[in-house]
């Protein structure tokens, strides 16, 4: 299968790259970049100079599926003209995870230049959507935060057992925030230092609401969303508090096991989403596509507390959007994706 | 005024030595160490080197106040001595932190080795006590968490705005854990990681509890606190979670306003916290002793979140101790505390 | 192929196991440990839970070939057993690298406990031996610095260009220190901090020594090698400088086309060895067995600067142990070893 | 005394401020910078809060000392005015730095733009050039790499015991690289990475040719320099190597204490030149002015080696130009400047 990837040169579409040359059923023929269009890919990227591609201003092969890592608005405008030609497309931007325009027209400030796909395009959380992945030619890969938040509270939220105010305090490594220049990443102003940052609210929020909601459309539920950057360059652990509804489980003797139960009831034959048995820490997903979730119980307060550790760039990324199109394609879902984590 | 510290060696001893260095108003005239005892303090620490003082195993020249860097239970012991000799004690240690014996007893599982103290000793949160530490002779000074946390809820929860369930969500570079070697702290584990700990209960959990509660004696108060350990040497960042009251400000239009006058007004007079004027990172307290406080509102959920910065050998160790014996002996609150932050 | 690894809870070891998930020729069989003995290699590395194996306190199944990666001597002893047995044996320690046994005596400062294999021993420096690691059954891994270094200087040292006196300045991550825990090691120690160790003569030195005289059996050659901790986890850079003999390049304008042809020809047909276009970075390597070398000639001071990055765990431990088993076996060089570098 | 900084928006700059708070003999009462001008400065700087001073476009105030924290070129059109007027200059820039205005010129590419300042100047290394820099009205506070290459071998070569090859490999944390943006001090691609960089030739390097050369005017003396940037914010590590001329030293056995005592000899009654007892680290040097330096002897390779360490924001820029204003006004040398190092 041929595959091409829009805007190779930012941290999501260089690890298209990296995980794509392991992939035994697609064949990467194309690939563009703005800055660099004309080089070499591994002239620019030396870890990538086994790929003989030259980056290029647009996709001119013909492909079978293309990724999309551009920004928002650019992203949607680029695949439009693919979509309509047939080709499969999985958008790694924002431009099609909110299925109500407006909402994506007021957190993104610019109006939707595609607004008639929004309704085809599939969330592409594939552990929540994966039959509608299967059928779909729109995927709206999610953002690195909703990953790892929807992953850590659906089994919570889906089984009625919260009360509707959840909490999702996120700390992400550097790589989350692109390959373009800011102060914000500028090495010196981020090591040995932490921060929160989009306190008046991120652009994930309304995603991680979406999803959550989804799954339980009748009940109330409301999310605070706090990211953090701390210094390191891949991983988010999201820490979800949310307080348990009084008699949430049944046996007081054995809530701890059922809710490891409901985990893993709910992740049943999702290759991806692990149970963790000690807390876990981002370094165990270093470079695969893994979610590890460790759900616990904070008996004093009745609270339930949720860790969720994923490599940002891989399950926050290009590790889904592959894990995406395998199963648009009929791929085995962990084809390309079996490395195991690089520790320490 | 001649002063002593208890085991220089661990990281908050080191702290106290650099910062008394450069106290006109104090002589360090004795310090001890257990693994390096009979050693020079230069040879031990380079950057010590000015001082000319032999590591003893205990103090024996004659001193006007001893700080005690010990761990918990050894500290108290090796206290009980100067405090019956008439000689001012400040206790890094947890011995002395928590009011109720018994709970100290069930959070450290130790027997308390002097209880009598208990009472007579004062919680070192000098913006809360300070008058009480005018007065004593022992001050038990605080955790680096609680420090962070404490201050950052304080003046919300003093004015009676917040549900009673409050979330501390805290960050911590790896010096919190000390100069002991364990896998935790062994660099290529923890480096460009981070992981949540001790889900089951923090030891600070208690400190935290008690000062908060300490504030409105009679209203219900639950605090959740969890820790993680970030890829840094110094610095807390403590992220603090509560639902508003119903009708928490009067006036709605001026909310963000009435809640930073709030915080204002409380720690009024206070010299090291400081109201920040744009979320805060732990660089900005690096080296010296202030609390960075960044009050705000989350309007969607009625929610009140509060960033707290601290460098936890200084405000959160070190740095409160000698600002506790400044107030403790009469000497200006911020003596030998002026030196600005490192940046970056 | 079955496979054991002796010591599988240090990081070469851990290193293996993961490469090994993703060789399709061989089969683990058998991970030993100290410590950790009676445990499941999955739960005490998480990243390797897709492994069903125990950790023993010996290999008692039935293997066709074994890397060990315990300490030298203990390495030894362990091996001999199966090399008497007719097991293929691939030592990570040091003790089968130095072909006179005295010299390993005198560094290592122990009792040799098997010399009669030393004689056999081959050193695995694939790009150097590749010829008699396919007839032999026992390797001897070289150290990640002599890796580094030796491959950065050989070309050069082979043509006779250079003044006998080379200058091996490299900087390490962390991990080269191993799992063991000390103060060195320690993050708040090490992080934010470089210094340089081992100045009194470091165990690499002899290694790198040996195998470069033995490209120049006549000539003489002097080594001064310093290395230097950086605060990173992965990765070795080292630094080599060497001034070029009276007429070392014929042609005075092509002197960078020359060297650069020198260093291609002799690394033709090796596929882990890169020349680089531009001044390599560790990262490039970061996970994978690559190892890139930067050659040119500083004309002021007609001096050859090399700089050569390597994965300290991978194409400086783990990773060369499994290319010397596939070509000890028989199996693509780079079999198993074929994943992209980790960018960023 | 009054002072200003022009451009305090740069890491010198801000770090001059910092230090200058706590100088008693200085009154900080004007700051210049572009892009924040008519802010607050500690708006910008939060660790500043304590300055009630604007950024301005211009130094409009009558000020006795002007330290100038701009880029070369800038830096000296800045100056002139300033010093046509009878104030003193402190350039941290390189403006002022070589001697030659040709090769100034060849190296940073640019016309000189006030030589006639050039012969006034005193090349501000403290150590080296005291008397002068007692004198005059202009110091060239030198760059970062050169301070802690030259106080490494100005003994040594002073003494005349080195053959004419000196080596230099410098590691350097990124502030080095200031607070521009630029891909190579973006946090993630320099974290978990070293690389050496200027392999053509380093601007730093005709300064430590032309001071180490005026130490020996007569002799024939060469010098390869390197840099690298190793993922840290602050701290300069060098590695300096030079062969030993035949009978460097008279009686053999004495060879390191030989060594020691012409270091100790040459820098006795300078504060901030210090010997180390060990192998010392850039974290001893944290935020003070130290340059700490450990000479020693490869026997094997009659090498002398000699490791310096220094803060390259403090003795590497603000701190020397703060010891330089001492010099100049007659303040004691270390005014200011003697807080201890940040540790860890």
């Amino acid at each position: 299968m041929k595959v091409g990837i829009l805007n190779v040169t930012g941290y999501a579409g260089i690890e298209l790259a990296r995980i794509l040359a392991g992939h035994p059923d697609t064949d990467l023929v194309a690939v563009t970049g703005r800055g660099d269009a004309g080089r070499q890919l591994g002239d620019v990227f030396p870890h990538l100079m086994g790929y003989n591609l030259t980056i290029q201003p647009e996709i001119t092969e013909s492909v079978d599926l293309v990724f999309s890592a551009l920004p928002h608005k650019a992203s949607a405008e680029a695949c439009a003209p693919f979509l309509a030609g047939g080709v499969k497309v999985i958008d790694i931007s924002a431009d099609f995870r909110l299925n109500n325009v407006a909402e994506f027209q007021e957190w993104y400030e610019v109006e939707h230049p595609c607004p008639g796909y929004v309704e085809e395009a599939v969330y592409g959380l594939t552990e929540l959507h994966r039959d509608e992945i299967a059928q779909t030619s729109l995927v709206a890969n999610p953002g690195c935060y909703p990953t790892s938040a929807i992953l850590a509270l659906a089994p919570a939220v889906k089984a009625g057992i919260l009360e509707p105010n959840l909490i999702v305090d996120s700390k992400s490594g550097v790589s989350g925030a692109g390959r373009g220049l800011s102060l914000t990443t500028h090495f010196s102003e981020v090591n040995e230092s932490v921060s929160a940052y989009s306190l008046k609210g991120h652009r994930h929020l309304p995603e991680i609401t979406q999803e959550l909601k989804g799954l339980v459309p009748d009940d109330e539920l409301q999310v605070t969303f706090l990211p953090h950057l701390i210094p390191m360059t891949r991983g988010i652990l999201s820490t979800c508090y949310a307080r348990l509804k009084p008699g949430a489980f049944s046996t007081e003797n054995d809530r701890a096991q059922c809710l490891l139960d409901l985990y893993r009831d709910f992740y049943r034959g999702h290759p991806f989403v692990k149970l963790a048995q000690a807390p876990p820490a981002t370094k165990h997903t270093l470079g695969n596509n893994d979610c590890i979730l460790f759900p616990t119980l904070d008996d004093r307060t009745n609270t339930l507390v949720v860790i969720s550790c994923i490599d940002n760039l891989v399950k926050g990324a290009a590790g889904q959007a592959v894990q995406n199109m395998n199963v648009m394609c009929g791929f085995p879902e962990d084809q390309g994706l079996r490395a195991l984590g690089l520790y320490p």
